[in-house]
């Protein structure tokens, strides 16, 4: 942390700000230069609030000069976490699809779709059994019966499952069956799930919030890493900006930035991403291109009579003629699908 | 709803259109202008996803002309919603004032800020024994000894207490001791706990979410009013954008947008909205001159030392001369403070 | 300028930090900490691309500790900048509010408003002869005509003039009929308008940018102030966010942020701020209970029949009333409205 | 239009509607429901503001049905626009790369600049001789001698030339070298500007404004094609959010968007939309993979001696690497890149 005191400041204003840093047990390192003193605090600051040295007279302004996250950032473990799902890793050289419906409707649905997806190279199945509904009145999931058929269903056709956790209550009920839990994006700050997540050891896909910035997805991250699970993937969904033509703005440049920033694999969403199947296509491509360590797609048989999101959701033809393109894309940047 | 079709639209796609609409039991009506065709459809709309309208052949755009909540609008309930909590009324002519520390730290603290607060014209205590923290390493709360130690010194001051709750599992625990329910920003759209909340009889305050729209505030509303519990207090608390020099941008308008939209009280949060003392003045004194039913403001009596947020709490004696300029302003416009 | 060094940066890379700075005429303060080592630049940065460094093999982070802006900023210049326009000062303890039509329409029309807004206590005429349109097929404006109808409408009346300037080949034109040349939001980053500006003796009324920060504002008033013109107004009205029941956020916490970090005075427009009439009002109150040192509102005496923006003007009634209470706000926080 | 009436509206406020829509010259189309009335507005609405409809008594919602654009659209013109200069197309098949530096500095530079970027594959050199900077205290371009220099580096070299426009008193100077006009995010919306070019016969490079909408960019285009000039390419280059890692967030989606609303080709700038050199390998590459018609890049063959930029201008063999992924990328997708 660097506080940069205003060229008018006294020697007794800099002063109280170095009392202050002695009292939360900071080291100070004084530099005077021709305009103006700043005064560097040595010391683990993850406790400290800037503000409290804002708002002392003759301070100017008050720089935080190291990530408020430890464990999430690839300073602390440079090389790239991989995650094993059975014979799946998320994080190493494959690029990994997970691929199905928005929601789980039946049997004869999601194995089919189940079928669809597995032979056109998606090696785990998505499908929400409780489902965090902007309205009241929409359908709220079919609960456990929905995860049991959603569970015979991969089996059937040897993928694994990724389903959504609303909340902490569920945890026992969906560790029966699922393999990744999601932490939607309006939860991505809901602490009570994470901390309770945070003492599995079982992957959990966090979805970046509407409106967060990469900084605070990856202290989210580290909420759950700092209680001891540490099978974290990110994920890319898009932004809420001023666009209204898709639903959301999908922040591709995330993906590089996060890869810098940490060590954990990072996927992107562009059903969520963007709410229209034809945008869908060139997104998913250029998630890839830019280097993304998977995607999740929602795909459906007949998306006509989806029960919900069927906008959204990709024709099978249309995923597998994309799987293709995938491939070629992942094969020019050094990566492979695995169709 | 209205479907606007492309102007070289098919007859065939004119009629897959009002085909899909008797499907989901709603007439239409067709107008066929010298340009385009457009349908309208009439009955009830709000489980129908507009998305599944626009990708039909030949569609150009859907548009929803009614609001997607109903018991929220002031469509359905034409006055005001008054929400009684002992002695003092919000909602009603009369502004009213929470105030209190940012977190509960000890009972010498709550019961001196009590003390203050009250004798400065404030109606209700806050203070958080929960608390949301974006960093795991950051102070969580007192929990329930925070609740009983802010309960004595509220009685003892004549004030009522709000404090947040995070997650439905705290609600037996926080009925014994508190009088409105805190959903803070980051929980605004956590569904599990909205629900358990729409079951009570207890005062809930909802915090407008950081990149929430209006009507998400109202569609949020809908799921606690839905259940039946028809006491919601809405909160602005700023909004994410990019400007950097506040942390939150306070979205002043949304005062007055909501009271026209819905029966609901609405108050300002301009602690969290600008998160710097020398900035909650200004933005409360502009929140009550726009019309806000009442705030909700951090105070505490020695800042320098408070456990979270010092930065953004009043001093008491910038409180209390807020609170005389507050009230000419309420005065200005056919309301007072009570003071 | 601070560099922070990576903890696991060489020392070989460390040097060449201090090499690239001591090239860019800078002097170093190195700093070596437990963790890491924090560089300190000392000098005139304000030719610097802080990404010079940030790209350098071994840094963290780079961080700007002063402004980039100087003549602007209320440490050059520790007192208000009040701007005299006749007989009226804007930024000194009146509150001063200018009031007028969208675009000027004819004599009879702008003799008309420039009657009412003066006789409710509007000092400053406000009308636009060039009009910045979205649409090509939109009112463009009156030109020259329409000065000159507002020029005698304002003479009669005993008011100044705002008008805005579309182009740096306007201005020798508009100096024959205005007082205070108005620059809109859109041009705000129109650095040869700017310049043109910056060479006149004349006030200029500069609007923020629909996404622009305070920061870029003020660097557009330095353009202004560094080319020898010391007369620059700021005005805040309305930013770009998600929320779309409004046509823009005000950002009224703007308001007292600029008046710390600048000596310039600063006024609010809650007609473009909103878009909407009935929001006007209560948003006008909010600006003045935030310190704003004055208002520019759209009146019109029969908005019906308004060429633009009518569903933006004020009636002259709501108009009168409004001055009423904003003389209330202003007399509570210390100031007058001269009315 | 549409324009939805409350529930409660009255027979009289209905009337009132259908007035006003019959002064404006449209018809009107009456559609009575079980719970409200709806009225659509048949005839050009080009020059009406729906917000005069909002303010009228027992109106509930008016919504735009069509765009307001018109030459700009798919629907006037289905094929794509196809735009020649010299043997380049852009618009066509072939991706076009646009390459060279930010500033131009010297013949040397220029001269080696344009030989190492002829020689990967690039079409057209782009450079600035005048620069919209920030800082009036920044360099400021060569001016005319820097057009001069760079005419005959392009010449030698065989590449056509794109470089910006900052005001209409350039343009006849521009016009004397020049191949492209490009318009700057900052003057999207300098109206005076846009009318100047509109009468020309010659390329415009239009950037996206940086919180403009896809609709407002096509606006502006409007403003071209209604002047008479056809050739137009847009841009995207970053949109301002609150992410702050990156100077802009790239709304990659607006490529497919662009290409389904208009006819007009549109290009990327990974360069100024990410702001930092690292970051433009995978947002190139991500954009050719969304479908983009061509890129425009900085590059430099000593970044870090740039005059401007350097921080996001890349090395020749960078350049050069990812010419070779991107036409993997473009054949995937049924395109090349013609090198």
């Amino acid at each position: 942390m660097v506080i940069s005191m205003r060229p008018d400041a006294t020697e007794a204003q800099i002063e109280a700000v170095i009392r202050k840093l002695q009292e939360l047990n900071l080291d100070s390192h004084r530099s005077t230069g021709v305009n103006r003193t700043v005064i560097g605090a040595i010391g683990d600051i993850s406790q400290i609030d800037t503000r409290d040295f804002e708002i002392l007279e003759g301070v100017d302004e008050v720089v935080r000069i190291s990530a408020p996250y430890k464990l999430a950032s690839r300073q602390f473990k440079s090389n790239n976490t991989v995650i094993k799902i059975g014979e799946v890793e998320i994080g190493g050289r494959e690029v990994v699809v997970i691929a199905g419906p928005c929601s789980i409707e039946d049997s004869e649905q999601i194995d089919k779709i189940a079928r669809l997806v597995a032979a056109s190279g998606a090696r785990i199945l998505r499908g929400g059994a409780f489902k965090p509904r902007t309205s009241p009145y929409s359908f709220q999931g079919l609960g456990e019966n929905g995860l049991k058929i959603m569970r015979e269903a991969a089996d059937k056709y040897n993928l694994a499952i990724c389903s959504e956790i609303m909340d902490a209550s569920q945890i026992g009920l969906m560790l029966n069956y699922v393999d990744i839990l999601q932490v939607g994006a309006r939860n991505m700050q809901n602490y009570t799930l994470l901390r309770s997540l945070s003492k599995l050891n079982k992957p959990v896909l966090l979805k970046r919030g509407l409106s967060a910035t990469i900084e605070e997805l990856l202290m989210s991250a580290e909420y759950i890493l700092a209680g001891g699970n540490q099978e974290v993937i990110l994920c890319e969904r898009g932004i809420r900006t001023f666009e209204t033509y898709t639903r959301n703005t999908m922040d591709i440049c995330a993906i590089p930035v996060v890869q810098k920033l940490s060590h954990l694999p990072i996927i992107a969403d562009p059903s969520h991403g963007t709410g229209i199947r034809d945008k869908v296509l060139p997104m998913a491509r250029a998630a890839i291109a830019a280097g993304a360590d998977g995607l999740i797609v929602e795909v459906h048989h007949d998306p006509n009579k989806a029960v919900s999101d069927g906008a959204q959701s990709l024709y099978p033809e249309q995923f597998d003629k994309l799987m293709k393109e995938l491939e070629i894309i992942a094969r020019a940047i050094g990566r492979t699908l695995g169709i």
